[in-house]
């Protein structure tokens, strides 16, 4: 195969890319000068070695030849210790963090569980959730869990999944576990509500 | 104008239909049967004639020649009268309806406040509303008054309008004022969330 | 079924329209006042008495209590009658009349022929279109007759009906028989069309 | 600028990619493998170095270091030389040469020209295309130039520039110059096709 052809395979794996698209990118590369194509090679190398996971939260994160296995919210004592949000993406991370609505610490699980998976332990991290909970709620650092999954059937088999390993825990340290408030989201219009939603709306009614 | 243009242009008021639709539509009816053309014509006629609106909540039933005022919903003594949720229109009342999640009463605004509205109260039912909350909560029957429009800003300054106008008979009859819960709906992934809604979700967050 | 939801059901025939936006229909005509309801039941009534089927064409026109049989194009005899085009469909010929680019006689086959069909004399005017092309060769009316179907497969299979049909009388009276032509289309790029489309286009290339 | 930020920069510049996918490449990159990374970036810069502008038709090839200055198609001897397809883009020469309906040879202009551009001469490869065609035409090798751009503007801008600019040669040597055939393309419906379609369609047709 030639590079023009393994190029455009690899941009074919690309989440949300199709064969004509991936095509189109490596026309566009081609157009180039030869500047960018060093640069964004330069770069994808470089973000390798820049980027670490962080050992608390799992997220991934600029570590800067710093040497720190902590992110930049794992490193700062100044969030709120005693809140550790669960959800499944680095994506998500970046949802919830833009809207400026949590202060407290992250987990991010790696993936969800498709339903009926035989190995659910392969699929997300929950011994290092479990581990994670359990040091911080025996130091009195941890209050509450919040799970919050994508609303559909493998975001909930997901969020089933994680109370469950994590009762022992919530129990053993009286921790609270919750999940975001389902309700209307922004938008939405009463006549193209479906009935789960409006359930969920009119029994979480706020003033 | 001869028949076939005019039937077009009826067809082209009708909401969501465009000019083309609309022709196909008169096509579609020349195309029947003469029966059809007579049932189309005389269900029309006899919508007008046994609809009526519900004294109560405003919205259209089906009377049947009982000469009934009130609609099933109102005629109905077991339904929950402490609770009456304010709607913008017909349609959001079967949305919930189906959704089988509220048993109280309702009242159809019949429209929505546009943004920057001269004259709100030529648009909406204000005056029935008031009526009707003050008569039904001087009698001790109502207790709760839910508002629920939909989440964008003409939804919002309805709200804003109605809630004013509540206020004095909240005050003295020391009632509930409630709208439905905002967060996360079905089907919803974090990732794509806006930050209203995630801060919504986080604040009004459940076990 | 009260009135209400016989009208839905009725909506609900229409082309193109599903539950939710029949049961719209409904309240925006109850929403109407008695006049316009009166207005409509009335002219889909007048529609059916004004509208006839053209004896020459087969098309629906406005006959105006004048007891003609043909329509304008089939009355007009500075049409191009040498010509005859044959099209699936009412909504077709407003197509090409509104073009303006055709001159001549058209032919409404009132439907297609789905793959298989096992009775396609059935499905379409093909006798009334054989009757019509053999008078008119017979009196030296008719040169050419122009098959415009949809370019799918049900089209296609129309289209191969069509012509064997009028094979006997094509060669009879040595009329030509043709097709509109293949190629780009207005706002075609080049780049997502597909094989059928450039092969048709760089064989039917122009000056 | 952190890596991942620059990363996320550099994917947002690709065509048809908004800043949320962008993030989800950089993110999908992070969670592949080593191996994964090291194979792109030796992909993009393999690509820059194996990849050639034909100096015939200028599209990209892969000259696979043989130090070859034609494509494969350039030096194709039994390709149909006495045809040139002049084209914007090399996504276009996928197309067509994937349709399999053209044997001669491709001249790719390399972009095309906005309307009401001041300096069309900088936009394509207009003096490239002109000493192409000269040096063939004079050989007696060309007869036949083929002008194939998108039915828009742009499109239709950059036919007529082209046009005139050829007109010496065309005239000088006898050359024919045509366009691809305009119609009704693959899937289309009479019912919704443009006026100007049909009428190409109509002078267009064909047995």
């Amino acid at each position: 195969m030639n590079s023009i052809d393994k190029l455009t395979e690899i941009f074919r794996s690309f989440p949300g890319i199709g064969p004509r698209q991936a095509r189109r990118f490596v026309y566009f590369l081609l157009s180039k000068k030869n500047g960018y194509l060093d640069d964004l090679a330069k770069t994808i190398l470089e973000a390798r070695k820049d980027v670490n996971t962080c050992e608390s939260c799992f997220r991934y994160f600029v570590s800067n030849g710093t040497g720190s296995t902590l992110c930049s919210i794992c490193r700062n004592s100044s969030r709120n210790w005693s809140q550790l949000l669960v959800i499944a993406k680095d994506v998500d991370f970046e949802s919830v963090e833009k809207s400026g609505a949590y202060q407290g610490i992250y987990f991010i699980l790696g993936g969800t569980i498709p339903i009926l998976e035989k190995s659910p332990e392969t699929k997300i991290r929950i011994h290092e959730l479990l581990q994670t909970v359990e040091k911080r709620a025996k130091d009195s650092i941890l209050k509450e869990i919040i799970i919050s999954m994508s609303l559909n059937p493998e975001g909930e088999n997901t969020e089933q999944y994680i109370k469950k390993a994590l009762k022992p825990f919530v129990e053993k340290y009286g921790l609270k576990l919750s999940i975001p408030g389902k309700g209307l989201s922004t938008g939405t219009e009463l006549e193209y509500s479906d009935s789960e939603t409006i359930k969920n709306a009119l029994r979480n009614r706020t003033e």
